[in-house]
């Protein structure tokens, strides 16, 4: 009598059940079955049921989760070491954080239906810019340790691979040095103290260190100008609004975490992490970029810059795959320093110094020894042979210290701290607060002269912040509005319920480094989930620990290498990639030290299995592994990849199984079984957590026995080898993924995986006679997705794959995947929450374009002034008083019609320069001396 | 050191320190101290602080609300009584209940920008018309009993007033009794049981009744029918999914609540009851009905209907004061309707019986008498001196039972009781649960032919639902996108942070006739609220009852009432009021069995003190009250008022003072002060609980300490003469107000007031050179809101009132209050929340508006075809082909110009019809036989 009257696999499923059989009947075949047998070789069915517990409703998951969570304690955490307790604006959490319009839209590729996420993260570049002095900011990086590791990788490239030293100057965080380590291996680096010369590329300073102290670092960037060694900066953002910035000092580059903006530290992430580099290292910077451009019209628009990134340019010798960046809480970050503007910023780091330097003086009257004299919110104190005692004592009050070893405690206060937790501090010392002692800073900076723009002070009442959000909001698209098609990355819905528990305190405030009995909430979580995500892909152990899907690639590389070295194998470093691969798989293989030999694929897109037994044969002795994407980046189900795996296997290498298309197989097949020994999934894609406009995104690697040692572990267990900062990466957002997992079930997955099939065959089956469609595997289906090859209409009227994207702008829709994988192609992936309505309008809105290309073939309008190459249609272009179009204003922005059931998406600016924007770089905004 | 950085009332105020100093720049004056002193009365000024607890941050507010709430008990309830454990959709949690452009909006008056609320309220009629088998329902009333209360007012006036006596048969829940009594008896009704025939108004039929059992009314109707008097039906919308409709039995009103549809109990309220009728009592029907029309080129559009209400035809004759509607609920529960469908209100009403069916037969099958043997959801047992003990056993395992008396427990389930909850209840009577013995249900309704409408089929997966809802909301204006300047009506900043608990478990679900120790955060809330609000109107009591201003009115205006009649007063029943009041205080005057003397006020809009004077003397023997608005309507400090008051006290009568314009007041003077014995307070406007689309609203009353005994009770206390269902009323969004005050201190509450005078009198002063500023006080000042005369345009250039405030849309404002309370003017309140920017905007909006109105007087721009008269401009009109007009599309749409900085906000219609909509009235969507 429990059972959920309406489950919610039918909520999450789009089509109803009069939808699908309409569906099915389009495609002239009776049942989802015939359909999924028809399109998925039989040879790689799983033909049992998932082993998932059976699925509850929405209600019964949110209590179970509640009471699973409630495990955790959320105890006031004094550790610091990178994760700070943060007040996060009521303001901001409801309209940014808990706003759709916000997280379910994508990463910001197609500019004009992105301009309100790409200006906020405009500012959060110019933030960083201002906080650090120096001018190129990246859009935010996945976090502080990665972020460091970035920075050594340009320091890397800026010495042309020839330089191999990075300097330690002082102690950075252990979780920041030990993944600059894992990253640094592979590529023939060693990160350790020593001399700066020549031979170093790079020289890492803190500031402050892991203990808190600001150290002289005068001489160390003196020696490293001379040698023309870079200095990189590992900041903490606020102290930097209150001492002088990394520029100043003479750092090239600067790094760090945004988390205390604002942002809970929720277990570890996600947060952003930021990135900025002087003037010359600008085409080095890994990750987003957003530039300042102009329309057709010469409006001010923003979009993604430079986007030829590393991957793509250099593939197989790049030394960073990052795809993505942590765009949502970048924008949670700048948001919180737009609300308390710089005065409020320094007020707020003001307060904290004074606290710690409260504190310290309190402990060095009571005669105790700190670390060192100069700090911002750390003190860290000997107390030989007492710190157990002490910390133990401290934890009965409900207060966590960090415990660095038996003779040492570190405290770090925060914008949470209060006067009554000073007063418990320095009691468990034996102290008395006292009055503030004045600063303990290096250096101070002045109060005015920083974060003069104007969207920094003009945010300050709730009224105008609310709306500012709403307004940015407004100019993008997001799924909450509209389909997003897009071909491999898998845009389904984001249910309320799933997103509802990121919210709660006990998921938002657990310390990643807290004693592990304080996470048994978090504990419980990652084992359900760990032992579900292996049911469903076949494998037999997971690691949640990367986070995004670069990483989980760059992870399940590293778990072969290391197989490999273990077994004495340290030969084997040839990695096969298919021409058809995503640029991201050769730059991960590159930086995992692996060379990358590509195997040529048959023209109707599948891997040509005889140069892959070729090649395997050719480089038998020296085979690392093969990385392959299934269904294939075509959109196909390979009937041959068994054999493909048999081949790698009986070569001894390994194989890499890109998660990519995973909605196309979750229920229906296993990579675990077809032959994988690794892969990643996104949990970004496959399940459910959104995209926030562009990250946070999970990548969890899968693993069969044999490399299950080879896992990534952690620094604070003992182990390391980690390729994030926190042990669980974006450990607060995997509650979406098991709320997903808890409501559907094993039936309700293998459906959702079915009906996103059927989605995608009855699009190429409504389009086809428009669009061809490409590369249909067996019985003429497709997997999950279809593309669309729109050189037609290129050839008949010169309209290209850009203008119909475009074009899509003015019927309400996000574009499809461009030219991926094969230039002037749309990839169309419905998933399977699309309902039958939704894609019917979509498919419409392709066919009216089919159509009015037709009147630019036949001459009815000019191939220079249509509709399509005009678009898209802002308000300002289409009332414009002189029109002298070929075509009528109603059909430029209201191509649909005019519909009570839809309301009208008006694009902000029309297409966006790409070209002048990458020519003239604009990537922060100047300051300004005066304001309003 | 704990101090907060940035005090939370400069995130509630607007003005920066630049803004506000330049707005007084404008004044001519140096200081806010001035202008108060200029605007304000010394005679009524407070010359002290406010004993209010000092201001705390958000964090810290939240927290000890937190803390506070937490003190309640949470059981689960089966006390049912009117109030049911459901489960809020999470989709509809997060799209609607929590989203800013749901809950900020106002009222729906303006209905080019109040499509998409409109459309949902017209879907809720058509729902309960459904439901009720009754044609016309209206958009929502203020809780179930007040609706009871309203059908019996509608039986009064239908037999014009000539029949008094409204018979009960059967047993309605004693706080609907109650209130039906509290209002009956100052009109001179009585309701009791007794004889059917032609000296009964009406007959009211529980289905089913307080014990949950359905009585067999067929012999009561029929006489009924026969005698001429009305049949009442009280019905559970849910069990109305599974057996026969109120129609169907013979019912010509039917009435209940909606709070089982997807509102939380919340301790109370709010929620939405709901009130149809039979198409002869349509104009009867008080409160807001929602129409359906055309806009000026025939487009559907939604209105209010009959807008000219009971109140404001009949004054003070009306037997109905209701302003408002529960829109926000009314939406909420329409929106589960629409989530889950006939066939899933089915399902649920099904379950929800077989639950009770089957513990009913588990009672049984141990011997136990039950009240009746046909039922829906609800058992009542009978266990002779042991109901104490079983009780006090069920509050054991955390499960409360309704305790009726010493021998009966009654037992309701609903949607969210679990198996094993029913086995829990069963072992409680030493009974074992047992398969469903079958239907007991009086009659069944047949799955299909009713909901047949398509919004009802085509939103059932969360994609679609949360598009719906999004698209819905976009339609409107509300307060997270532009400033909302209604004279009168106060629409501030909601701020996140107030709104954030509202959403808490804590406090969400408490059921009202929980035993005291259960609610005993509750009870600290409410102490506070009546402590701070006492402190602030400088009253010695407060009830929280009224869960509307109008209620507030009549609770006040009872409570003198009873006082007069306490002191065997019987005669004193003349109450007067000044011409210039709003038509609700007389309708509450007549409702609470006083009679009407008008008093004349002075051109310049204050109370004429001579005419008071004389028709004080002349009632003087039977003087029972006065009525004032003060700041008056006008929007003025009247000089003389605390003249006025001794006037009437001297006279032996009671001052009631209308707190509508309480936010000029706060911290700067006291109603208890001035002379008042009572005051109502609209915690919706004053005290930032958000008007959510046209409700709920909150106007709790303060007293004198005389009065205080006359406040209303409760039933469910021992006591009696409610005014609401519910001991608190609207309990659950008093935590709104709760954290307003504890975060704005007595400080902050007083600089708020002086902001929201400053904000109006700089409006005045940037205005007065356009539109006339009406009603000046003292010093030439305006109190918190000012009248614009827009007649000089009418006399200029034929361009009306409504003309402006629908060109308004087309700048992207929501009109100010149009002719109230003198014909062709605005009244303009801004409030202290909006920034001197966005009120900059507004005024820039309106003297542009008078530039255009000059080239129609100029003859540049004929009147009858001119940007005012055509507007709004939905997006259809102006990108037409054909644009014969004299002035260009980018007058049309974007008179303010292209902004990167704001949006433009698109109305969905053109001007809506009026007329035709009243002419040809559409109150519900018509079955459909076929969707799609």
């Amino acid at each position: 009598m429990n059972k959920s009257i309406f489950p919610f696999a039918d909520r999450h499923i789009g089509p109803s059940t009069q939808g699908s059989r309409a569906m099915l009947a389009a495609l002239g075949i009776p049942s989802l079955d015939t359909l999924i047998s028809q399109a998925v070789p039989k040879s790689i069915r799983l033909e049992k049921p998932l082993d998932i517990p059976e699925a509850v409703n929405e209600a019964e998951a949110l209590a179970e989760l509640a009471a699973k969570m409630g495990h955790n304690k959320t105890f006031k955490s004094y550790i610091g070491q990178g994760y700070h307790g943060t007040h996060v604006p009521a303001v901001i959490q409801r309209n940014l954080f808990e706003n759709p319009a916000w997280y379910t839209a994508y990463t910001p590729y197609q500019s004009e239906i992105s301009q309100g996420r790409l200006e906020l993260l405009f500012h959060f570049q110019t933030l960083v810019a201002e906080l650090t002095g120096l001018p190129v900011a990246s859009a935010s990086l996945l976090d502080e340790a990665t972020a460091v590791a970035e920075a050594v990788g340009i320091a890397y490239r800026h010495h042309r691979e020839k330089r191999t030293r990075i300097v330690l100057a002082g102690d950075v965080h252990p979780q920041i040095l030990d993944v600059v380590r894992t990253r640094a291996e592979p590529l023939g680096m060693t990160v350790n103290g020593g001399e700066i010369d020549n031979t170093a590329a790079a020289v890492i300073v803190s500031w402050p260190d892991t203990y808190g102290v600001y150290r002289d670092h005068s001489a160390v960037i003196k020696a490293a100008k001379a040698a023309g060694v870079l200095v990189i900066a590992v900041a903490d953002p606020l102290a930097l609004t209150v001492t002088a910035s990394p520029a100043s000092l003479g750092a090239d580059i600067a790094a760090g975490s945004m988390q205390r903006f604002g942002v809970p530290v929720g277990y570890g992430g996600p947060h952003a992490a930021y990135l900025a580099v002087t003037e010359n290292l600008t085409r080095l910077i890994p990750g987003r970029l957003v530039g300042q451009s102009v329309d057709s019209k010469g409006r001010a628009g923003y979009r993604l810059a430079l986007q030829t990134r590393e991957q793509h340019i250099r593939r197989d010798k790049a030394t960073s795959n990052i795809c993505t960046a942590q765009a949502l809480l970048a924008n949670m970050a700048v948001s919180y320093a737009i609300w308390h503007g710089p005065q409020g910023l320094q007020a707020i780091a003001s307060q904290v110094h004074a606290k710690a330097a409260r504190l310290a003086a309190a402990l060095e009257a009571v005669g105790l020894e700190l670390s060192g004299s100069q700090f911002f919110d750390t003190v860290t104190v000997s107390v030989p042979g007492r710190a157990d005692a002490i910390a133990a004592s401290a934890e009965k009050g409900e207060r966590l210290l960090r415990h660095i070893d038996a003779d040492r405690l570190g405290i770090t206060v925060d914008e949470t701290t209060t006067d009554e937790d000073l007063v418990a501090l320095a009691g468990l010392f034996g102290a008395k607060v006292l009055n503030d002692p004045g600063s303990k800073l290096p250096s101070s900076r002045p109060a005015e002269g920083f974060m003069t723009q104007a969207v920094f002070h003009q945010q300050r009442s709730e009224t105008e912040m609310m709306r500012f959000l709403r307004r940015l909001a407004d100019k993008d698209l997001a799924l909450d509005r509209a389909m997003i098609p897009l071909g491999s990355c898998t845009m389904k819905l984001n249910a309320a319920a799933e997103m509802l528990p990121v919210s709660w305190q006990s998921v938002a405030n657990v310390h990643p480094f807290a004693p592990e009995d304080h996470a048994l909430g978090y504990k419980s979580l990652t084992d359900d989930l760990e032992a579900w995500l292996s049911e469903i892909t076949g494998f037999d152990a997971v690691s949640l620990q990367p986070n995004a899907g670069s990483q989980g690639e760059y992870a399940g590389l590293l778990a072969i290498r290391r197989y490999h070295l273990d077994r004495g194998d340290d030969h084997r470093d040839i990695c096969l990639i298919p021409e058809s691969a995503h640029g991201t798989n050769p730059a991960s293989a590159h930086m995992a030290g692996m060379r990358v030999v590509v195997v040529a694929c048959e023209e109707a897109g599948d891997i040509d299995l005889d140069d892959l037994k070729a090649k395997a044969e050719l480089h038998s002795a020296n085979l690392a592994a093969l990385m392959i994407t299934y269904p294939s980046t075509h959109g196909v189900f390979e009937e041959g990849v068994k054999d493909i795996c048999a081949v790698v296997h009986e070569h001894g290498g390994q194989v890499y199984f890109d998660g990519a298309n995973l909605n196309a197989l979750v229920g229906l097949a296993r990579p675990g079984d077809i032959g994988a020994d690794v892969c990643h999934m996104n949990l970004h894609k496959t399940f459910c957590i959104p995209h926030g406009g562009g990250g946070p995104g999970v990548g969890p690697i899968g693993v069969k026995k044999h490399l299950a040692p080879f896992l990534p572990g952690h620094v604070m267990n003992g182990t390391g080898n980690a390729v994030s900062a926190a042990p669980f990466g974006s450990a607060s957002i995997l509650p979406i993924t098991w709320m997903y997992i808890r409501m559907m079930g094993g039936a309700g997955l293998k459906r959702a995986t079915e009906m996103a099939i059927l989605n995608a065959n009855y699009i190429a089956e409504r389009l086809k006679d428009y669009y061809p469609v490409l590369f249909k595997g067996r019985n003429d289906r497709v997997a999950h997705e279809c593309i669309l090859d729109t050189r037609v209409l290129k050839e008949s009227a010169g309209i290209g794959v850009e203008d119909i994207a475009k074009r899509l702008i003015d019927y309400g829709f996000h574009a499809p995947t461009m030219s991926w994988p094969i230039a002037g192609t749309l990839m169309v992936e419905p998933t399977e929450s699309e309902s039958k309505r939704e894609i019917d309008r979509f498919c419409d809105a392709m066919i009216a374009i089919a159509g009015e290309a037709a009147k630019v073939a036949s001459g009815e309008w000019p191939r220079d002034d249509n509709p399509l190459v005009n678009a898209p249609h802002p308000s300002g272009d289409v009332l414009a008083d002189d029109w002298s179009h070929p075509y009528s204003r109603k059909v430029a922005s209201l191509p649909g019609g005019e519909s009570e059931d839809l309301l009208k998406y008006w694009p902000p600016v029309s297409r966006i320069d790409n070209v002048a924007g990458d020519r003239n770089l604009v990537c922060s905004c100047p300051p300004m001396t005066a304001y309003n």
